[in-house]
């Protein structure tokens, strides 16, 4: 049986990957693939535990390297339990975030050194990087105006500037990565939906053809 | 005002730190040195909630980078928040167990690259490496013995083989790095007491003679 395929989306928070994550599925679903979805971080019992400690408001800053080391260390348990083993048994995994968002907030936000996140996506996950990652682009300062009636969990409440670096190093890594494909998530919902309707189609396309 | 030093203890599970720890301070008291205890994992709000994580029996395995990466995320709050600025302001610090310790556990227990743990340290500690580290070494089958009666955590639950890995690491950095001194802790325990008395009267000459 055929591997199944891994399909992230990215974005900074409340762009909207969580909207999106059914049209995706059920779009999957009409070729008759059996689908997982997931998000990070957490998705077992010890990642959902690391997952409360990231998102709590403590009296201690974070080091950003404590930051770096509990996202990696809650998805070294999601892909070992969730993802390769579905993956493995031919189910497509639809995941909300995953190594990139380290890349855009570790890095890109905290000023961890890139090629140090290589080292642990190497050990984490090795081979296990998505096919197709959606990443969802918008104006800092327009997705912050959508959520105003909704608390910030940690680190949602980390400023604009710091958007700002993740949102460029996102930008970034989707013009030098084939794999993410942008799309601007400043338009209305409905033709958000399509464009990745669109890309996911021509994605499986491609994949299937193989 | 000079920085303080810091001292380490280390060893496999049950093998006595944790009773040598007021002999170390003690004896740092009667030279008037302020001391501060702490042990690792743990020693911030946000690493004893990493520990919590790290000891509790789950009902999933734990992945070895997953262990790896947690135990550093606890000791990146660790030194950030308790040791370095301890340090900084002159105070000595007696801490039971550091990164010596994830490289008999993770490294030699768990066969994590070592390469890779030098990274984490650097990375999460740079120059932060303890001053004098007083390991402790004993046979595997003994120190399982004598504690028959309690009840073991996930990690010290990890069976013989594991431990033995670990002592067998915890040796040969013993060997080939001069501030780890080896301590035969088969030996009564006023022994054991006695040498580890004078290896920090040793420690002091030769550190405050600079």
């Amino acid at each position: 049986m055929a591997n199944g395929k891994f399909i992230t989306l990215e974005g900074i928070d409340g762009v909207g990957k969580s909207s999106l994550v059914p049209c995706v599925n059920e779009l999957l679903g009409t070729y008759g693939f059996k689908t997982l979805i997931t998000r990070e971080p957490g998705g077992t019992p010890v990642a959902e535990a690391v997952r409360e400690i990231l998102l709590l408001k403590w009296d201690e800053e974070f080091a950003p390297a404590t930051e770096l080391l509990l996202m990696f260390a809650a998805r070294s348990q999601h892909v070992t339990e969730v993802i390769a083993p579905a993956l493995n048994r031919g189910v497509w995994v639809i995941c909300e975030r995953f190594s990139d968002a380290s890349y855009a907030y570790q890095s890109g936000g905290r000023n961890i050194n890139a090629a140090f996140i290589d080292s642990l996506a190497e050990l984490v996950h090795g081979d296990y990087w998505p096919d197709l990652t959606l990443y969802l682009d918008i104006d800092v300062e327009l997705v912050r105006k959508r959520r105003l009636d909704s608390e910030d969990d940690r680190i949602e409440s980390a400023g604009l500037e710091f958007f700002r670096k993740a949102r460029e190093r996102y930008r970034e890594l989707a013009n030098r990565t084939p794999r993410i494909k942008q799309i601007d998530a400043s338009r209305p919902l409905s033709e958000v939906k399509d464009e990745v309707r669109r890309l996911v189609r021509e994605f499986v396309k491609v994949s299937t053809s193989k």
